[in-house]
């Protein structure tokens, strides 16, 4: 039978860059009895956002922190710059990636491949406290 | 009980820019009786896109807009051009964008940051009718 | 009564390109008896990604790579070599598209637009096994 299970999750980032929210899904999903389903994590911020990408090379991380510079200057002459200059830029790098992404669990387990990790994007100069809503349905083992 | 609706939503465009669903999707979640759960949704089309971005300073959407022309100018010798310039711009900034956007609902009500709301983004020049399909899967409330 | 099913999917990619997923997708919700509810699809791989694209004019597929290319070149001097000046790159490019996808299916269809296929988006320069988990939940069809 399937059931569904809610929960929020708060990180703390320490400023641009990425967070790897692997391992503390992984308990939220054990921390609930999750079986088989599909967990769904969704960001409630729009200058910071989702992504998955590789959790091997750091290089990798540094390089697509280069990359979504290049594809949203700072530089650029935007209308919206009240919130500092680092603020539109944000918007327009949670834009070109992920708000919601949903993962497909199997024994309890997000059936990420081999080199996926699931990550938060700081696009903010600043240390944030950015909350995420959690959704899983499917299955729920038995409780003692 | 895990209960599932489904449903779908016109939108006209006025041509390019952003439109807020965030109220009409409400609305639908209302109708719908929905308690707690998750509402998907998704758009029937490759010239427009979905995202969640600010809902507060209207320069933000104009910001967004000129970046999406940046990332996809309307300048560049694409080779598909027999529906008009504006159509292979409008498949990019669909690509690096979103179809599909899933959000988790909590007492009815959709758990979107305080500054967030979804929009439907509109790449064609002309007017569209554009539309969406919805589904929403979690408990719904008893009905008189 | 929501159930669920799960499943996978192999996809041999012949190097970049877009393989059409829609055929063996509807095939996949065909053999689960699906009914009316929603699909997500996952890939596995952090430099192949999904998108939903038109089906119609192959010149779109060819402008759509030629924009990922602009978008995240391959002769930017990245860290992250190692793997090969294709791989940064795929990472880029998966960033900027999407990793997971949700549709909604009614009467065991997918919800899909006239023009719209869904289509896994090889990155890298070789030919690769991708595999993709799939979820469906709704409700499933009576089986003799």
């Amino acid at each position: 039978m399937m059931e569904q299970r809610m929960g929020a999750m708060a990180v703390r980032t320490a400023g641009p860059g990425f967070t790897d929210l692997s391992g503390d899904l992984a308990r939220w999903l054990g921390d609930n009895d999750a079986g088989d389903g599909l967990l769904t994590i969704f960001l409630r911020h729009t200058s910071a956002s989702l992504t998955v990408q590789e959790n091997a090379d750091p290089d990798v991380l540094a390089d697509l922190a280069d990359a979504l510079d290049r594809l949203a200057p700072r530089t650029h002459p935007y209308r919206h710059g009240l919130e500092g200059p680092d603020d539109m830029p944000a918007h327009i790098r949670t834009m070109v990636t992920a708000t919601s992404l949903s993962v497909p669990v199997l024994g309890g387990r997000m059936l990420l491949g081999t080199w996926q990790a699931v990550y938060l994007v700081e696009h903010r100069d600043r240390p944030h406290d950015r909350e995420i809503a959690l959704h899983f349905s499917g299955t729920v083992t038995a409780q003692s």
